[in-house]
């Protein structure tokens, strides 16, 4: 009997079913993000044994509309709504051996193969309703990339707006300007409990690597942010003390593998 | 009493609850279309009586993914769940006074004030799931727009696949051209059955008055199509014989309001 | 050549393409709905000419979750997705003719046929999504219909939840005993704007017709309702004041046509 | 510090951000079940090593309509949008331990949790729309339960359909009748792959502890199912050869845990 197919479930014959191609994956898509300073405890209070707070409290809350597409899989390309989703975040600033690095404690997503993808990776993803302002190439249905305009993101879960946002674009970035919350290696904690009782089955941390990286149409501008609490997160313990600027951009990575290490 | 505000429903103190708000209606989007040659004999059954077959079954099938604004209503530029969707529609080509026009038969959308804008209009809009790969800016995450990247689209309906289509870019079009399937007029019926048993409350022929039109970003390439059977459609009777090309291109344009005929 | 077909838009040359078919409309389903006293300033503001407020605030916010079938199209019964919908509405008590009836300023869905539907009726549907506690026949999964069990529904619309509302059951009601909200008529305002910039093209004030009434496990009890602010919304005006208690049960009628009264 | 609480990801300082609660999870719904054999060949190349085939293609393909809760998670029983969802399946008859099994290798679902949970059990869920006629209990908007009705289901993902079944509901089933997909214990393979590079840190067999499973309002009947093509899926392997039955009911049981087994 041929064993069954899949880098990730389903298992199927063929392999054709498997929901996560193995990687590479690579990813395009524009970015907006309001940068902010939280209640610095907050943060802290967030942050996984291993990672340090920076102290200063220093975050960005990030809308991504994102294409994917997979090496193994040329599916992920072909079919808009295999490989195009959307997803909101937070990233806090935070140190590990004495770098800086990134922890994304909460995102939402609306695409099940981001989901999946992401919970391998260790992104503690949930399902979410997430709206991005499109930038308008010609005409006035929507903003244009120019100084002056103002381009919003929110997101919704379970029937309660969580986050929205916006940036209202002052000036073109120079060349070789990336957003902080763009360059930053995020540290993940990857978790999958156990059914029959025992410790969990995976239990360490993880980041991305990470390659290709690209911006373009790179613009920066004041920001505008609010968190909103609901019973099902904790998000809210995160807002805004003091906004402390927006960016939106196109970009682009690939994801080769993980580096790991123990917890 | 002060009277209920809104130009349409639903009406309130303030106006602030009516879902469409009046013209000036601007839109900016992008356009992925498949030109081909249906039957013509059922191309010439689905045109109302004034409008006459060209007879050659020469039609487009049209994916567009819009943002749009109103004059009166600065919330639909302002919020992208508002004014942003993504349709998806078949133009058929035709004449009235000797003079070439569209009519768009069919036409599914994913958003509710787009969906009663269109009513208004005359669009026959159903609610359907629209997918449209978007352009990569930088990296490997979605098509480019070069030559050899292939768009895809796709709409469905009651779970249903309406339509399958994709454009494989040959090259930039020369400055100045316009895909026919985006500057024919379209006359679109306005039809308002009346629950109380009578005739139609509102029953003619009527065509948006355009302004400000605008492309850019067109590409002309090699289309392919398939439209497939629903018990609640008619669409397939319109299925390609022949594919006549695709174009990709930004689009704008203004609605001002309409010009009205009687049937 | 054979005219197009279909009481509503699309027209198609079989009528198979038609949203929405004509009436007799038949609906079963299952209501939860919270009584409560708004402020009565604010009802009376949101009741068109010609209704008379009742002058307590009386009102009664409502989550459906229908099935619809309609006697000239058979698939709207056969099939899940094209008869079933949610939505959440607020109906305020007034007088007409000094008569008690109802007005319903506000509602929300989630299904493209009952939309339209709605708009030729005169309700003033907006896309919504809609979540109802089920019963639960046997298990733990969900509440039963018993005393203390707790139904609860919520309706987002843009990201933003708009209500959200609950019934702890007390008591199984007598025989016979039809809740208020599901029993006073129902008058709209019909509404068509003409994009061609005249004066509406329907203005009237109108009612269904409604046959085969039936009611069926009746549980009254305690009901909780909070409603939020939107900047596309009023409804928050109509925040409860006070709850005068809450009702579940199933439901069924018919809808034959309409009764007009001109404005 | 205090560590970071939550069963599941994400990790948050109180707990409340996490997506699945441990276990016990108490289930109760509506279930639709279209019982027919394929080719027999099929199903066992979709079998993983451990399980034998029946040899006869015995399967059943199963649309479920589920409440959820939680014992140690009040907020899933008592919010709608966070216990209620919608699957599809198909459970294919095999063997372990000479002992009558079900392996599950295709699902579908509308709900992040039960996504989440699913992976955690060995379910290999996807995303989908699934549509299932509801049971009307007054009224003509929907199927009663008596002789002669038809519930219908059907499930699309990634704008495919890819399964629509029936039931024409013939007798009520003897007291204390199971359908037999309703019965069988399902063997899943718990499998998750490393993002490193290494091998699978999770990859076995494993199959829920359930207790108190019970039944309500079981009728029997004839079924039609057709199962539909899509690139991204193996499932029309399993299409029916023979119809063998049908069945609709009520049905509740809780999970406890896991048994677990090397692979």
């Amino acid at each position: 009997m041929t064993p069954l197919q899949g880098w990730s479930l389903p298992l199927s014959p063929h392999g054709a079913a498997s929901l996560v191609p193995p990687p590479p994956w690579h990813f395009s898509g524009e970015a907006l993000g309001i940068d902010f300073l939280a209640d610095p405890r907050a943060v802290a209070e967030v942050l996984p044994e291993g990672l340090e707070p920076v102290g200063d409290g220093s975050a960005s809350f990030v809308f991504c509309d994102w294409s994917s597409s997979a090496d193994a899989d040329p599916r992920v390309l072909a079919d808009p709504t295999r490989g195009q989703y959307k997803e909101a975040y937070v990233a806090l600033h935070a140190r590990l051996d004495d770098k800086s690095v990134a922890r994304v404690p909460y995102i939402w997503v609306d695409n099940d193969l981001s989901f999946a993808r992401g919970h391998i990776q260790g992104f503690p993803k949930k399902a979410g309703n997430i709206a991005i302002s499109k930038a308008a190439a010609v005409g006035k249905g929507g903003p244009r990339l120019e100084s002056g305009s103002t381009f919003s993101g929110h997101v919704s879960s379970l029937g309660r707006q969580l986050a929205r946002g916006s940036v209202t674009l002052a000036e073109r970035a120079a060349e070789g300007f990336v957003p902080t919350a763009m360059r930053l290696p995020v540290w993940h904690t990857r978790l999958v409990p156990d059914l029959a009782g025992g410790p969990p089955l995976v239990h360490d941390l993880a980041r991305n690597l990470v390659s290709d990286f690209a911006v373009a149409d790179v613009w920066t501008g004041t920001g505008a942010l609010e968190l909103f609490p609901s019973e099902f997160e904790e998000l809210a313990a995160l807002a805004p003390l003091t906004l402390t600027g927006g960016f939106r951009c196109s970009v682009a990575f690939t994801i080769l593998g993980a580096e790991v290490r123990a917890i």
